[in-house]
């Protein structure tokens, strides 16, 4: 292989081993809000450092690819990409981490009335993450779209959660602090699918080289 | 001026284009949400087609120009900073397109109550997204990280626009509605600042080659 080649593997274990990390701090978060699991949300707050650090060096190796070697076709749309996707992975982090001290948040605030099905939405946008992920690894744009087809649903379901948690909040003062902090975990699971999908369309754009952008962004939250 | 530094220019032409396009439409939909402005809100979601247009022409020119030439250093930081900025520049629009739709959807809710200084929080956010924009103009890292400096400053308002929120809705249940719309527009302004952050970590990264990224991330929203 030759010293490109090993460059092209070493970025690809580093963005492997970095979405590992960011799709356990999501599993750790959403446990922690769903449970009321104080030491999967410390577990989470702890992890972010070494998320932050492998951002660092994956946006390091891919200049140094880029200057180093005169890429071109696939090999650079590779590297562009993975500089895309590290921030959205990074910023992915950012949002776990913030579900994590919403839920130490909760963990202190009477229950929330359970009037909104957090584990479904939360496994609807661990799918979208895991597919992101798996299309990029497999390099498959068809898992790729599936996760660009999914987004809508999300959006839905964020617009359905607000409507009830606003009626609940109505209903009776009491509810409003916990309802306001399941809004925020809502709107945070909306955004990591949102990111979700901006890793899948640019995989889309990586494997063949089409940009699938903005064909709904008009609707898309970032 | 060679071919390489015509392609320069026009990537950095197409950016100032992209970043006034964006900037307008801040200003736009901060306009419709604090005047009520029907028409400006509707100014900002006719011009959305046009930012998106062109953040597909900046990400297809700057891979033309790392593919075409062996582009090295300050140029290549240039460019690669260039991409990550055209993408906090996209998402800025879409968080504009939102706090417009908040804004129509505001205009047909009661009055909310004045009790968070939206004007005060969207005329800082303003300040720190020009910053930004002019720090990569003139490339000058010290304006760059006056930008990073106030976001905190941001953070904290937001902060207590939620308390001062949750607590006017505990008042009187008529206020949770156009309260709750207040706390979107509050957070996506402050999603903005959090953008124009990113823009000028960019930034001094692109001058100097200092990574200014994660010296208070745990902090930051995205």
């Amino acid at each position: 292989m030759t010293k490109f080649g090993e460059g092209l593997e070493l970025l690809r274990t580093k963005l492997l081993e970095m979405s590992s990390l960011v799709e356990m701090n999501i599993l750790r978060s959403i446990r922690a809000v769903v449970d009321q699991d104080r030491v999967a949300a410390n577990e989470v707050i702890e992890n972010e450092g070494r998320i932050n650090a492998i951002e660092l060096e994956i946006d390091a190796l891919a200049i140094e690819l880029l200057a180093l070697h005169q890429p071109m076709a696939t090999s650079l749309r590779f590297i562009v990409a993975a500089l895309k996707i590290n921030t959205d992975l990074e910023r992915m982090g950012d949002l776990a981490l913030n579900i994590a001290k919403s839920a130490l948040a909760l963990i202190d605030t009477p229950a929330a009335p359970a009037v909104v099905d957090i584990p479904y939405i939360a496994g609807l946008v661990q799918t979208m993450v895991r597919k992101s992920i798996d299309s990029f690894v497999a390099q498959d744009p068809d898992l790729a779209r599936e996760v660009v087809a999914s987004d809508d649903a999300v959006d839905e379901l964020r617009t359905a959660c607000y409507k009830t948690l606003t009626a609940c909040m109505a209903d009776d003062r009491a509810n409003i602090k916990p309802a306001l902090s399941l809004l925020t975990v809502v709107r945070t699971l909306e955004r990591l699918a949102d990111h979700a999908t901006n890793i899948a369309e640019d995989v889309v754009f990586y494997v063949q080289g089409i940009d699938v952008r903005h064909a709904k962004s008009a609707t898309r939250q970032m």
